[in-house]
């Protein structure tokens, strides 16, 4: 018997034996990790080289994700898929080809923008928003061209319209909320969401503090709820998770997060002067252990197994197959019967 | 009907339809082609960037091999394979982690120097050669993971012969031919030879001009005569061809290919004041076509259509096979028919 499909859209942890097995105990199938915020291209090498270190020491909890077949097998085997993302494209610096390169790598995600303006588009954080670049419209044909999923996550409105109009494969924001709900610069207006969800789609709702109505006080009918409306507005095929579960880092991984090496003072990013570090989350998703009461609280909210099934898994994985289908992954794929 | 196995262990053209055109028209199967030099990892991606885009351009004629049955499979699509190569360590800096990401992104086969002294151990040109390093021992072990061939073509005597014993699997010398039969830095000691063979390992006889007996005079006869001798010296399962051919570059890269930035002046490697730039050729092995003569010249010399096959060939993919088969090429494997 295999568990149900359970994708979390975005994950940033301090990645050891236990937040690796959380997953496991969560129930979840597989994970989209992040590997770089700001990092070269020869220093994503380092981080992917990190990842390739994790799968040769943890193989009886989590597998690679190349493909979106991949996360099939992975529930099969009862371990948890890994696949790859950039929340920047500071990893391709100026070079188109790059894009295959870390395709080639696994790296099935990739956010144009990360708060900043970026050579591709602008950023959630700029007071002005330029929209998409020239060299933007050639990566995001690119990224098409070879399966990697476009994400606008941290990216400005106009921006994220343009690329929703650009991209000839559905994009995601794999991890924000609506900001009818909580208005912050990271959450996505109804008209925005709406667009998105009209092109094929999908939002992973976030359950990161700041991003949540209440912060960490937000209730789980709350966020519940939250999912209802946004169901309403996006329809049951283009809402997902994102949790944006960042746990077990000290203070200076989100300091790195939000100010990189971009300024030399302090980002706070949406913290304050008062709350600088890691927000408090909610009581009721602290790990990725947490997941079935996410679930049992939409069920109690009123959703239908068919629907949690597409808002916990299926949405994701009909993403990832919309994206990943190209000459590419066809080339990946070798007859493992024939395997020298 | 597919054309017979032929894989030739070393090429590094200037690469464009032409060339690789005439690898197809010379019967050629499959080649390894060198990537880097004296490139870094960043500059590395660069230079695979722009294979993708050769694969790209020219879906016609090439195919990649990141396995050994892809060989098979550009056999029977009468493609030519190409399977990548880094002559030195370069691209791995001081890094072991680097080893796995670049077998991922297909880097088949990697020399542990380019005749001066690496990081892994030393080179042909050195005058002493400490054999392999602490860093060095590490790298082979990994490669010998991961599946990447460890080729000692530029390296030291001593060196090599740690090498051999070192690597839990064959080892390459991709293009060389023995001292025995014309002296040159690069050129092997029977002694070395024999040893390679006895761990089942191969040596790639060159057509490179420094490297034959009369240099661009080399009559093909005497070079078939070589053959002879030295597959009386390692077995038949131990020879193939390597041949080093490098048409169509300007002479800047040659002097790349030795001098790279490790010095301020000039280093001619194997060629003299009067000779700097690329040597003339012998006239029977110009260019890829002249393969069906090379192999024409074998049986004409008595060797047998099954021991061709082997030089051809046979030898290589089974070097491939052996090197090949580990945890990370059976990750690569995904069923093709699931492709999502």
């Amino acid at each position: 018997m295999t568990t149900p499909l359970l994708i979390d859209g975005l994950q940033y942890c301090r990645w050891d034996r236990q937040t690796l097995n959380d997953l496991r105990i969560g129930g979840v199938t597989a994970v989209h990790v992040t590997v770089s915020y700001w990092e070269s291209a020869r220093e994503s090498l380092t981080r992917l080289a990190e990842w390739d270190r994790r799968f040769e020491t943890f193989p009886d909890l989590i597998m690679r994700v190349q493909q979106p077949q991949d996360i099939l097998a992975a529930q099969r085997a009862g371990k948890v898929g890994v696949f790859f993302g950039f929340q920047n494209c500071s990893p391709i610096e100026e070079e188109i080809g790059l894009v295959e390169v870390f395709r080639r790598l696994g790296v099935l995600v990739m956010q144009l923008t990360y708060n900043n303006q970026s050579v591709l588009a602008s950023g959630c954080y700029e007071s002005r928003d330029g929209g998409v670049s020239r060299f933007g419209r050639e990566v995001i044909q690119e990224m098409n061209r070879v399966g990697m999923i476009v994400d606008m996550s941290h990216s400005g409105e106009r921006s994220t319209l343009e690329t929703i109009e650009l991209s000839a494969r559905p994009i995601v924001i794999s991890h924000a909320n609506p900001s009818s709900w909580h208005h912050a610069l990271r959450n996505k207006s109804d008209q925005l969401l709406r667009e998105l969800a009209k092109r094929g789609g999908l939002l992973g709702l976030s359950l990161y503090p700041h991003h949540l109505a209440g912060a960490g006080d937000c209730t789980l009918e709350s966020f519940c709820d939250m999912v209802a409306t946004t169901v309403d507005l996006m329809g049951i095929d283009h809402v997902a998770f994102g949790s944006d579960l960042c746990v077990n880092h000290p203070v200076e991984v989100v300091e790195w997060m939000r100010s990189g090496r971009w300024t030399k003072g302090v980002d706070l990013g949406e913290g304050s002067k008062s709350t600088p570090g890691w927000p408090d989350p909610p009581a009721w998703f602290k790990t990725s252990r947490d997941f079935p009461t996410l679930l049992e609280g939409l069920t109690r909210r009123g959703f239908g197994a068919a629907e949690i099934r597409k808002i916990a898994g299926e949405n994701w994985l009909r993403i990832l197959r919309d994206n990943a289908v190209s000459r590419l992954s066809q080339e990946f794929a070798a007859p493992a019967s024939s395997a020298a």
